[in-house]
């Protein structure tokens, strides 16, 4: 039984139109940065979780997909760390 | 000139009380997560900047502590590639 720290990214299908990344971009050719593009806001979780690896690993995998993101819209993947 | 995919993390800092972390967390106690604790929720950025490597870097610098975070209450950290 360990504690591990995971980071959990979600972002918007590349098919899926992200209008808050639009806005920000537009921001920031206003702002003189004209040169970026491809602009996407994702979210981005921490969670600690406790147990032994294997159990957190699959734990983990239902957590990203059933409840941190929406797999119709969004991508997701993570990452875990022996703390 | 080159094109760089950068990667911004934006999470509240450590002092700051994040209230749709609580929510999540105890969304997943209901669900048979209770050994899940800590969760934190960010934001996650992705662009696309054109330029000398050197140019890129202070503009992402720039871009992520005065237009994408709020240094007052949040922390934030970025990722750089070369593509």
């Amino acid at each position: 039984m360990s504690t591990y720290k995971a980071k959990v990214f979600v972002t918007l299908k590349p098919s899926i139109l992200d209008p808050q990344g639009r806005t920000v971009e537009r921001a920031l050719s206003h702002l003189e940065h004209g040169n970026v593009s491809g602009v996407r806001v994702g979210k981005y979780i921490e969670l600690t979780l406790h147990g032994r690896r294997e159990d957190v690993e699959a734990q983990l995998r239902d957590i990203t997909e059933n409840v941190l993101s929406n797999p119709v819209m969004e991508d997701a993947h993570w990452e875990l760390e022996g703390a």
